[in-house]
């Protein structure tokens, strides 16, 4: 055995990578190297489904990442502590670190990634994105001879069974989410899957990778999912689109210096690739020069997807450990930039709208409504006056490209309008 | 500069190969470490829409895999030979080699590879499946810690362009082909490309890749398109499917030690990803355990994509070469396996059929058909008579999983009735 895994975690992530690591046939002749050497876990006593010999468990954490014998720590803890010091503990002992943890690494990347530089030791996360598909890999190695213009994920696949159930059911969010619930396909506090924070760490981290350079989470305009109506969903599928939960990082097309990095739900024109990625599933589609479009698509969560893409980095770590001059950190394996990324403000963002206004059912209120657009040079693909509800019209509007801040302030005039109850909703179009 | 490339070829993607290394600003920093040291071409007149030092075109392309200056041959003529003896002479030269030549990898790996391992040196292709894809690079590294048990690919641009206008248009197959060789989609020979020839060879390097053995050409199975009829695909949309030329490589469910490798139409439920794969983009669907279903999706063709993976195969090269131990290959580029696989004959092959039959418009000939199956244990799925061709009648028959063997053997006895006329086509269900 050549290298010595110290495993931090036994939950669903930790016992997948176990059981890759327990059983090598049939896969790549790398995995038989492998050692799971230490195995870190709150309890001794709580039942496993996967065996391993008891003396490599241990309740004391941290002597693993301190432990002289270990070659690679593997953090599948969850959780910002005791998750970052244990990585950064790791990485000051010269142990190289594969984390599935989003989270830290969108928060603490940069303190991360400039401790491993320093120490030369590897810290790879292909599991922190998209679960098992294989993207943070393509994007370090594959693609980064291209010129990146946009990356554009689904990366939650809690929301993307919500809106599609949504969809096939002409359901509420409310009641998906609490079967969702109970079906164990969300968690009982949902909130960093529906308000989007947990995409917006994973774009964070993608966009980091894809334009070269570190990117301040709280830079990153998040908006969930609860929003959406089973209204909004029938409207975008009559008029062409699929409602997804979009994670974008994206060159600003008047100043390529900047970028812009957001997290909402989008009407996707459904001959777009990413409009039939359904269910759990998530998809990340890139776009570069002169590669053109490609797109990555598989399972984004679950035990073994996951633990693929962990197992998939410790072997790569341990096919560099093998072959190379020690004192040299491979250039497509680390992490080396160090600037911020400059992010463009939402008000800038240059995009289309999708908007549903509940209006009193009198003549005249789509003119006032294309006057209060007009004057703020937002210029309309189509207006639709689709139904009732209760005793207001409704009046759906998409609108061609324009600046997020003309059209907001077309809006804040708009709720001035007699005529006008409400904006019941409000979203982009990709 | 610290890496000499030797170019051979200014085609379509020598051509986009250069303007890459020509412009590295905004790509990773490694492609500034290239240099364009010599381009063989045929002709030094030809007029050149990249703009390269005149000092370094030559038309003496075996004076460039034996320069000692040069540290990677690129080889991007196409074809076999003199392709196949260049690549042998720069791999016994000590050069590194990128290729985007499935042709010559796919007939001559073996040779190809037993020769780059005893020369310390990588031969890496890329390029050479799905144009700019990251295919090869994920199935070498993220995907080898799974057990494969299926590869399925759209792999060639061109057959699915004319299918894809084939349904979009109700148009036959003749037609669209005779369309597609005017607008440059399909060569003036499109041999390789409709009779299934040019995703043969990528799905035996595809195979080869994912089940870790070599595969000999000549054991693919291989169909092209030109007997799928407008009529196939109207039916086919009718019952739900897509028809695609896939290639497919997948273990056999009864015996896993033996491989299914085989090339041909395919009804593709819609709800399958591969389903909604259109135009010129190509799709590959990977199956393994315990990562699920992954896809990677793109432009499979083009001088922008293709040269995108031959650059990104380069500074894979590059940077194994500034960090390694010169004495070691590293284990997930290079190519160790020298086995090869088992392929089972395809009448040991257990999958769906769709077969349309025209027969004499009189009573009990489903009845007959039905018995024709039952006897020899094909089970069916669905049986519609779809309509009249002249005074014919039409039945579409999908039967239920059944071994190929016993299809054909009841397809030989149904051809000796007198109600049946002839057996208008016979396509697998995937």
């Amino acid at each position: 055995m050549a290298f010595k895994i110290g495993l931090l975690g036994l939950g669903t992530v930790g016992t997948g990578t176990a059981e890759i690591l327990l059983s090598p046939e049939g896969r790549h002749p790398l995995v038989q190297e492998l050692e799971i050497y230490r195995v870190g876990v709150r309890s001794l006593d709580k039942p496993r489904t996967v065996q391993l010999p008891p003396d490599i468990l241990t309740t004391d954490i941290e002597a693993i990442v301190t432990d002289p014998e270990v070659d690679i720590v593997v953090e599948v803890l969850g959780g910002l502590e005791p998750a970052r010091s244990l990585i950064l503990k790791a990485i000051s002992h010269g142990k190289h670190v594969v984390t599935a943890n989003k989270a830290v690494i969108s928060r603490f990347g940069d303190e991360i990634f400039t401790a491993a530089n320093s120490s030369g030791v590897y810290v790879m996360l292909e599991a922190a994105v998209g679960g098992g598909i294989p993207v943070i890999q393509p994007l370090k190695q594959a693609l980064g001879v291209n010129r990146i213009q946009a990356v554009t994920g689904i990366v939650n696949g809690t929301t993307n069974y919500i809106l599609t159930r949504m969809r096939d059911e002409g359901a509420d969010f409310g009641e998906v989410l609490a079967d969702a619930q109970k079906l164990g396909y969300a968690e009982a506090d949902p909130t960093a899957d529906v308000d989007g924070l947990d995409a917006a760490d994973k774009i964070a981290i993608l966009a980091s990778l894809a334009f070269g350079g570190r990117i301040k989470l709280e830079d990153v305009y998040c908006e969930g999912i609860s929003g959406v109506g089973a209204a909004d969903i029938a409207y975008a599928e009559k008029l062409g689109f699929a409602i997804k939960l979009l994670a974008i990082a994206k060159k600003v097309d008047s100043d390529k210096e900047k970028l812009s990095v957001r997290v909402h739900p989008t009407l996707v024109p459904k001959i777009h690739p990413l409009a039939s990625v359904s269910g759990v599933y998530n998809a990340i589609f890139v776009e570069g020069e002169p590669i053109g479009q490609v797109m990555f698509y598989g399972r984004g969560a679950g035990a073994g997807p996951t633990a693929s893409a962990v197992v998939s980095d410790i072997i790569n770590i341990a096919a560099v450990l093998k072959t190379r001059d020690a004192s040299k950190l491979h250039p497509l394996l680390s992490c080396s930039h160090q600037h911020y990324c400059q992010i463009a403000p939402m008000e800038e963002l240059v995009t289309r709208f999708y908007a549903r206004f509940l209006t009193k059912d009198s003549p005249g209120v789509i003119g006032k409504l294309g006057t209060c657009f007009g004057d703020r040079g937002v210029s309309l693909e189509s207006v639709v006056q689709t139904g009732f509800q209760n005793e207001f019209a409704e009046i759906v509007v998409v609108t061609h490209d324009v600046r997020e801040g003309n059209f907001r302030q077309a809006l804040d005039e708009i709720r001035t309008l007699d005529a006008v109850d409400s904006i019941a909703s409000l979203l982009r179009v990709l």
